[in-house]
């Protein structure tokens, strides 16, 4: 089986092996996947985008550890959330919203059982001395109520959805790749199930018109283009450079596709 | 069995892929847990305090294989430990002095037996010649004592004690996470185990006092605070921002604990 | 059996993990070792020298998945290379330039058939949908030639050769690694197995002239030295520091070295 752990641990402090060690302590077999440690420290909102964009290409039965975390030792609920192929285990402060988002049959459970915890129970590190020893424990068999009481309203962030019109879409900035690629809120099928064809979608940002092409080296070097990314929403790019540092754009800025007139 | 692999190789290089190739190589069935590959380069304090924070996390019996070497290829000696628990593999530089400070029954070897090695020995990557075939064949079996003579004087750091009065406490910073958050030297049973109560000692950095909390959360959203730290020191941090940032503080910085006077 | 991984998708977003996931839904037991993922974005030339010195050291019948892909959705053939020891999975831009170059008996096919892809196949993310379940089928045992038609005339990239004469070499930097260290494409046997020895020859960069040592601390703190590195080029370093900062250097710096006339 298989434990896919996120986290803001960084890679120079001793964090996410302490979790590892923990878990592999109670479940040796256990297979730990990565998903990423370097969401920006306490951000939430970009944790909830990557383990969203990644959860569902993994296989069924994996058990997903997320961890970013700015409320530890407070009164905020530890989670497990139970879906129809995956568990979850993630502070209750909105990490899981975009896993709830697109998740079928969401069951979920507050963590109160302390006996399945590492004792004495910190209160700086719950990764260690909650989550890692109920994540190992889970992936060994034991049911999800064991944990604790149901949880019948986790907290949910609020998602920007774009405003749909005939002749436009307005949208944002949701998350900025490593590449410097700028995620927009608008998913695919907002362009590929439309006529007129997406080539005849033009997209606006900060003054420029872009096109939507199929892939970055459809644009010249150093030029930039719209696409759909790989995790099913529309993108904006540079081909073989950086969106972000070309647009001086963040997170929120504002975009907005156009449908030109067209006799059908 | 576990390795638990720390170095200063980082990430960018295939250093750390070359040392798990020639491990698993040997022996393929071992698991490696990563503890961090960015220690600064050729910092074997920061790298010492790391592994000392950490490997009392793994289960026993756990092989520790810890890479910070700038005397690489001189006369220095390639260590083997043998802890209660835990066996070690580093180079002979005082990288092992956490672990020594907190371990029971430690026996040392030096590393000279090249039947052990890959040939031929470079000069400048002990790591891939000589400290990763060594690991593998003793997460084997080999006996420890089969690698060499022993070596009873290992080098040992200096480790800058407190001082430690009634009416206050002088430490230091010895660590800065990646948070941004300054680890004492102060470990938490100097607060803990004292009378009067942990709330009515207050911690002084560069002229502000801070008081000592729970968590982070304990504190408005960038302020700082003290609080016990996960890994057993007093720790002065910022709710959801950098203590090292706000202070402009390094490690060696001066710290002040102080205890008011109070009735008993 | 192991699959080895390099990329340029860094640590920040999800990709290495979604690749992962992929491939163990498909093989479950397959150990994955990562090379680096932090090769420049879209630097197929520091990727071709990264995975050129780290591939040999690896077991045989490891697979290797080596995906720095500016190209990717255009004509550019995805590649398997199959050589005496390994298989190889990278798009055909020239990323294994140097494994090509250091390999015998390399055969290599165009990967066209979409009955072992993920489908829909995405035009940005081929690593997940076309190299990931590619690798994890030739895990399986899948026949290299099942994949699709041979591809006899992979890309290669342009290797600087150096300038070998009886009095001098002229060479040139060709990587940069994390500690600084300047990495010529001079092999180590042109100056190993030249009268006169070692010793006698000079290292000239920017005006200053370096002996060649054996290694890092044979220099003072913070000097200069030239040396044998562990990949088997000749090396420009700073004991403890940066050579790269200290000469300012990046890659394709001219560097001459020279054999003072002596006596036989």
């Amino acid at each position: 089986m298989i434990l896919a752990f996120l986290s803001d641990f960084g890679f120079k402090d001793p964090y996410v092996g302490i979790i590892k060690a923990v878990v592999l302590g109670i479940n040796p077999a256990l297979r730990i996947v990565d998903i990423s440690h370097q969401v920006a420290p306490q951000d939430v909102i970009s944790g909830s985008f990557i383990l969203g964009s990644a959860f569902r290409e993994f296989p069924p039965r994996t058990v997903f550890l997320a961890i970013v975390d700015p409320g530890v030792g407070s009164q905020r609920i530890g989670l497990l959330a139970v879906t129809e192929h995956y568990t979850f285990l993630a502070p209750d402060n909105g990490l899981l919203s975009m896993v709830f988002r697109y998740s079928k049959k969401v069951t979920c459970f507050s963590i109160e059982n302390t006996h399945y915890f590492k004792r004495p129970v910190s209160d700086t590190f719950h990764g260690r001395d909650i989550f890692a020893p109920v994540a190992a424990h889970l992936s060994l068999g034991a049911e999800p109520h064991s944990f604790g009481p149901p949880c019948p309203d986790p907290v949910q962030l609020p998602w920007p959805e774009p405003i749909v019109r005939d002749q436009y879409i307005k949208g944002e900035v949701i998350y900025i790749d490593g590449f410097g690629s700028l995620i927009l809120n608008i998913p695919s099928k907002l362009i590929q199930h439309r006529k007129p064809v997406r080539k005849q979608f033009k997209v606006n940002i900060k003054g420029m018109e872009l096109s939507i092409f199929n892939t970055y080296s459809d644009a010249a070097k150093d030029k930039p283009l719209a696409l759909i990314g790989s995790s099913g929403f529309l993108e904006i790019a540079v081909n073989q450079g950086s969106a972000a540092e070309m647009f001086s754009a963040d997170v929120g800025e504002p975009v907005v596709v156009t449908v030109p007139k067209v006799l059908d």
